[in-house]
């Protein structure tokens, strides 16, 4: 075993992260490509392919890879296609049989595939903050938000192998924000990135108050954060906002599956310092009296991208 | 294996039912006490030890009993204990040693305690609606409403033991119903028993619409059954209104574990015909486009008495 190794590719709505590790989690080499300038599965798939090659070579592990492990949107474990991805230019409403193309376009070495927070999951139980833990959710909140729900140390996949949608739980039943899924009020039209901005230009429209995002032509959650850290008072409580939103809803989340921890990722969980209390405030209150104060909120301490990597790299040493 | 017996005790609020099983899921003898007659838990524990020898009698299988699996409103797996039981006369706040208290009491056979709905979930995967599956969630709709969740063949206990009290995630955030267990709009301050009590009580005090519930001192969910049946419009958009909030409800609880069914049983799920159809209807519209249609309904095909003795009575064979 010592000397084989996996490539992890991590496909996201705008960038695809690819990556050759070791048996220990080291990643050899590496590389992006974009995920969106295609309109078709195909061109892409053969971009992506191209990519996997090159990383190889450059590893110098030519003929000793055992297999690529996939995290993507709606990846479904099971049958190894990605269904319905809304968020990917070339997922559209069909089914796209990932596993199967990306195989054949790399010479036959098999693709394991999942959600790609599932692969974030194993990524954190295995190399991160999640190490020595069986029960815990991992939520990404990224342009969306993602779950990877591990429960007695292995993640949820379900009946069909979709398990684990907990972005389009509803947490407004009364004029929710539209969601790209088609559904209103789900929970990531209001605690992604993206829900961010939405909040802040709509606190903007609605009153007078004085922010420095007003100055702005275009708002992203990242303007938001370094507002808050400017001490921007509409700036922080639009995180106080949107973590209440997360806690009230972790809170129904632990009567499910009652985890450990709940391990937040993704380029929202950067906000932390402003983050971590309204959430922890909120899933107390909202939670059984049992578990109050008892669930540990846990951010993430690997490096996006290389967790993303590493959980799909995963997949691919049981292949 | 086959001149062994176990035991199954079914805990519930009012009443706990217990009965002599054998390999092959026969009830051999049974019988029923009360529960709420007591408010410490010795005394309720000795006349449930008489009545766990009394029926071992009864069945002639006195020293062929293996164990006594018990289920139990927040009854732990992995602690034997229950805690913080607001709906056990005899629960209260503390932590009752109940697996320990009964093994003692019925002369050191070894006990094994779960979650109610647990149990019942166990017992409709060996002998009832579930069997077959690998991924479902049952639903207890009786005085509370319950929860066993089973993931890939196993029942879902959590980091803590605990896991699986659906009854308590908040489905309405708004001036939501004060429930028992201190928090606000919980599931089951709609759509259990009591709570559709509660429905009709607060909608004939807000309208001055005709209705035979108008006649009665005090409703039940058994009458709101009748009126419907007897073609009682107020009757029947309770069960409309309830119907529904389990349905958008299930929803969200699909978004987690991806189910092959929900499976609904105890006193109110009698009421099939009223609420099957309000409960498909807003499951579906409110569930991700990639499960509409897909996840079952499925009312239980057991006795309720005789499931959760039997679910109970599983865990004893694991001993």
């Amino acid at each position: 075993m010592d000397s084989t190794f996996v490539v992890g590719i991590d496909v996201g709505g705008q960038t695809s992260k690819l990556g050759v590790v070791d048996t220990e989690g080291n990643v050899l080499a590496q590389t992006v490509i974009r995920t969106d300038t295609y309109t078709e599965v195909e061109p892409y798939i053969a971009e992506l392919a191209e990519a996997v090659k090159k990383i190889i070579a450059e590893a110098g592990v030519e003929g000793k890879v055992k297999g690529i492990g996939v995290g993507a949107p709606n990846g479904n474990y099971y049958t190894g296609t990605i269904e319905g991805a809304v968020n990917l230019t070339w997922g559209g409403d069909g089914v796209v049989e990932f596993a199967k193309l990306l195989s054949e376009a790399v010479g036959g070495l098999p693709v394991a595939l999942t959600n790609d927070a599932s692969a974030a999951a194993v990524g954190e139980m295995k190399y991160g903050a999640a190490r020595g833990m069986k029960d815990f959710i991992m939520i990404t909140l990224g342009t969306g938000v993602g779950s990877g729900i591990v429960i007695g140390g292995n993640v949820v996949y379900g009946h069909d192998g979709f398990a684990g949608e907990l972005g389009h739980v509803c947490v407004e039943r009364t004029d929710g924000r539209q969601c790209n899924c088609g559904k209103k009020g789900c929970l990531e039209t209001y605690a992604s990135a993206t829900g961010v901005a939405r909040t802040a230009y709509e606190w903007l429209e609605k009153t007078d108050e004085p922010s420095v995002l007003r100055n702005l032509d275009k708002i992203a959650s990242k303007d938001v954060y370094e507002a808050a850290k400017a001490g921007d008072s509409l700036a922080l409580r639009i995180f106080d906002f949107t973590g209440e939103i997360l806690g009230r809803t972790f809170a129904d989340f632990i009567a499910f599956s009652s985890p450990e921890a709940i391990v937040l990722f993704g380029g929202l969980a950067r906000a932390k310092e402003f983050l971590l209390e309204p959430i922890e405030k909120a899933m107390n209150e909202n939670v059984l009296p049992l578990w109050r104060n008892k669930v540990k909120i846990v951010f993430s301490q690997l490096k996006e991208s290389d967790a993303a990597i590493l959980g799909a790299s995963a997949l691919a040493w049981d292949l």
